[in-house]
């Protein structure tokens, strides 16, 4: 308990801060007016009316006539890795979109670095305007599947549930859970015995399996597709984190379950999941997504309970923040339109460090150890010969499974396709867009490389690798020649992390990333700018993804259906198991 | 985790029951539909659409064809001993009217009986279907103002909020909380760390006071009496709970926050606060507030999640009730008719225990130790002299403070008068129902006896007592005649508690409460007709107030704006202090 907020709030005391004249969305009544907001300590004190003696000599008047005064705004589950940013660049660039707080597994940096590393990016967080809350990731070990860095085991979630940033289990997964296994009933017995949340992860669900889900003790998800699956989680109680990111576009079909059923959309939230820094900057962050809600139609009180209110009260932090109230941290945004959600100057803990639209605060990113440096070992380099699958000799045709790789949906199509087979080797088939994908092992551990076929990326020559690769970040590469394929690899090796596109021989495009071989050092507009090169110059090649990138790095999750790879091999989600990618031959 | 649901849900295993055919009240996505039910282990497993499979031999199925199906309801601010019945009484008659679960503090076991007193309250509640949450009151020592049998210390409060059924503080009281109190900080600290509620009492706020509230982490209050108290304290995030009580109806006053000004009800809930068994049985209990709400122009989901959903999220536990979805309580009521919330069957943890409005279920009472019974010990017997306030037998008139009490609100007011001083004593004007008020210490520690006088009862002659006197629940009598007013108290000390009236030296009537002094064992339909005759004696000697009983018990709390009486005097509730009952003499 604050006692300088009661002594602010009755007018004991001076304010440090009063925001005047502005015009308040107050998420709690769901009404817009006008009032003054008294600021103490980082936090709100009173929103209004203020005893007159709440001004000092101290205190600064900020005046705010003509805006909308919104809460921060909170990302409910975003994977700040996919930003390609480290935290600090990350902060800088969303902040100016009005995002205060986001909550973020750090599983993409834990998954190569370990605990440790995740920490040091915790403590990382503290110096930006973004608070950073965890949900402790429930991935699990699945050594037999894929290779890691690292990985968390169960007796590790009771000290990471504890964290103070903890607010609850992030994707548990859905299959295990229905499944009935002990492992999920053990770390969600944890969760609760926290008082915290416990977010699953299990897209493509039916409603039984919905159902099951929430009986299970399931509190929000985020991986619909589809109105009927977001009203589905609505009714059975769960809150819906509706998603729109960089090659996961599901918000506009997900708020029809609000706008065309009728679902009340109170435990419904926006949320990211993973955008790149160039989606960041040509659309925003959590200010794009309430546009978009308001031109599909939904209230505009509404939009932006679901990236405050909601979010808030997803994690039990509502009585932190999310809402301009007393008690809540100051974090406020100041906005010249609401139907365009323009965000002109935004609050954190009471200071101000946006104004018009700009960081008007120094931030500099920490020096980074050894830890979250340096993650890139090949066990060899890469070879030609390690890109193509072999068959024997007298093989002239297979039938294989290809990977259907969507541009709008994080989910992949489980395709076929028969291949000439030529001196052993199974040919990709160009012109109808089968191209190879392989995946090496990157942590030096033994070097395995799963091979399949890839449809979608309409790439004619080159190949594009990259060392981000969901959930175990080996190297995948994508192309038709082989030479082109291992040159690729390679050079992501000596960059210790990046993207790299290559074209008869040559490199055409880099991205380094260096850091964990997922984040580029540099600043959020020129990882955008240099993003925005690689995807023109993937375009000349015949690649008509929006964000390719993202795309590819998520071919590797094998918790997303239909089909995945990992450097262990082709993986049939349905079946949960690695499979062989040729089906016969002939 | 029940791997249970989750096998039912997905149809690998029967159902224990189905409810078939009904209309759900989906109080998550704010829908009316038609649906099926699939019931296991006393939860909800589905809601629907259910496999073929969940239809076993065994599995019992429950017609509902045209019947609206609510989640059983919650009343989220109760004092169960308001209703003069044991708990095991209570339940059986609340639950006839839909209610499935309370959060009662049971304060007044507490203060007389102990936490021991206490305990043995909440081991009967669990052989009852009405389920008891127990939000710990924060009540502390005051015993330089009033006398009790017990009380609870700092240190009693870290075992109390960790028991199975706490859900939080109860009651934790403005003015301390305003003023910075240490005690005050330290328990909503002790809440906190425990990821409980905190329930807030401030009767008559003004907004910055609200705002103060908020600001010290106050999560809900229960004391609003006016509609722009109702939007402030939503305005602030805080969850509002609207009370209809036997003796202060400030609900429909409040949702005028809601139909007037707007304001979103989603943290608003309806409660009793204080209802006796004759209010039971005349209005019933929230389906009363249900149907008092839609015909104040709520519509009607809203009015059903405000007895539901929103009393479970008040106190965190809404993945443990509150609504009809996976996981929860499998508590259902079946309406007739929506707009006049007509209960026709309840089910409780998936039993049916009500059908056609009526118990179908045998509970029985527990035979109630040593500590709850025989509480009452008059140091000695009361006199007439007693009764009165003297002056020195010169003083012939003597201007007063008259407490003037409501039989709407529990608020006071305080009034004054000029009464004539006869013999040295003054004397009351019963022609302006200026009566003489006492109250009696009860616990056989110092015989201490408060006088004051009391506007608003209307007796024209003789004299009422009740041994429920909040918080601290000594013997008050009201009255003229000295001589019946010891009477009366005398004759409450010889039953072990109750009410008497007495009349010309005669007992009129009397209810015996043996249990506390505040409960009776008789059944809630005898005791509200006992009730009931109590009223009408007393209308026939002037008194009009619908629920004099309860008027006369709150009447006492010290607590309470702006006059009360405990047996240690009269009390200035602005000014937090005793004072003299006579402010000048002649």
């Amino acid at each position: 308990m604050n006692t300088r907020l009661i002594d602010v709030a009755l007018g004991r005391q001076p304010a440090d801060a009063v925001i005047k004249g502005g015009i308040l969305i107050n998420v709690h009544s769901a009404q817009i007016y006008h009032t003054d907001i008294a600021i103490a300590d980082g936090r709100i004190a009173s929103i209004g009316p203020l005893p007159e003696s709440v001004y000092g000599q101290a205190t600064t008047i900020i005046d705010a006539a003509g805006m909308y005064l919104a809460p921060g705004f909170i990302d409910a589950h975003i994977h700040i890795e996919s930003s390609m940013l480290t935290y600090t660049e990350f902060a800088k660039m969303v902040v100016r979109h009005g995002t205060t707080a986001v909550a973020s597994d750090l599983m993409e940096v834990t998954i190569v670095s370990g605990v440790e590393g995740m920490k040091e990016v915790l403590r990382e967080s503290e110096t930006t305007p973004v608070r950073l809350y965890y949900p402790v990731p429930a991935f699990m070990e699945e050594s037999h599947l894929q290779t890691t860095g690292s990985t968390l085991y169960p007796e590790m979630m009771e000290e990471l549930i504890q964290l103070p940033q903890a607010v609850g289990l992030a994707e548990v997964l859905g299959m295990p859970l229905l499944a009935g296994s002990p492992a999920s009933a053990a770390i969600l017995a944890l969760a609760r015995a926290q008082h915290k949340t416990v977010e699953g992860h299990a897209p493509a669900l039916r409603a039984e399996q919905i159902n099951a889900f929430a009986g299970a003790g399931i509190n929000s998800e985020h991986e619909s597709t589809t109105k009927e699956e977001a009203l589905m989680k609505v009714r059975v109680g769960m809150r819906v984190l509706m998603r729109e990111g960089s090659a996961s576009t599901d918000l506009l079909e997900c708020l029809r379950a609000i706008t065309e059923e009728g679902a009340d959309a109170r435990r419904c939230s926006m949320v990211s999941d993973d955008i790149d820094a160039l989606h960041i900057k040509q659309c925003g962050h959590l200010d794009h997504k309430v546009r978009l809600a308001i031109r599909a139609g939904i209230d505009p009180i509404t939009a932006i309970r679901m990236v405050s209110l909601h979010p808030a009260e997803n994690f039990f932090i509502d009585h932190e923040c999310g809402s301009i109230a007393p008690g809540r941290v100051a974090d406020v945004v100041f906005l010249s339109s609401l139907e365009d959600c323009r965000v002109e100057r935004v609050m954190v803990a009471g200071e101000m460090v946006v104004e018009q639209g700009c960081l008007i605060k120094q931030i500099q990113a920490p020096e980074y150890s050894g830890l979250l440096m340096n993650t890139i070992h090949l066990k060899r380099k890469a070879t030609p010969e390690d890109m193509v699958i072999t068959l024997t000799d007298q093989k002239r045709s297979a039938r294989v499974h290809v990977i259907g790789a969507s541009s709008v949906s994080l989910l992949t199509e489980a395709l076929e396709a028969d291949l000439p087979v030529r001196g052993g080797v199974v040919e990709p088939d160009v012109a109808n867009d089968v191209l190879r994908i392989a995946c090496v092992e990157r942590y030096g551990k033994h070097g395995g490389i799963g091979r399949s076929f890839v449809k979608g990326f309409g790439l004619r020559e080159g190949a594009i690798a990259i060392s981000v690769g969901h959930d175990h970040h080996n190297i995948t590469v994508v192309g038709s020649d082989p030479a082109d394929m291992a040159i690729a690899v390679n050079r992501i090796d000596e960059l210790q992390g990046g993207f790299v596109l290559v074209n008869q021989g040559e490199v055409l495009y880099e991205l380094a990333l260096p850091i964990c071989g997922l984040l580029s050092p540099d600043d959020g507009e020129a990882v955008a700018d240099r993003l925005s090169e690689f995807i023109q110059k993937l375009e000349t090649l015949g690649c008509r993804m929006p964000s390719p990138n993202v795309t590819l790095s998520f071919i590797t999750l094998i918790f997303i259906p239909k089909l995945a790879i990992s450097d262990l091999g082709l993986f049939d989600v349905t079946q949960f198991k690695l499979i062989a990618p040729v089906i016969s031959s002939t």
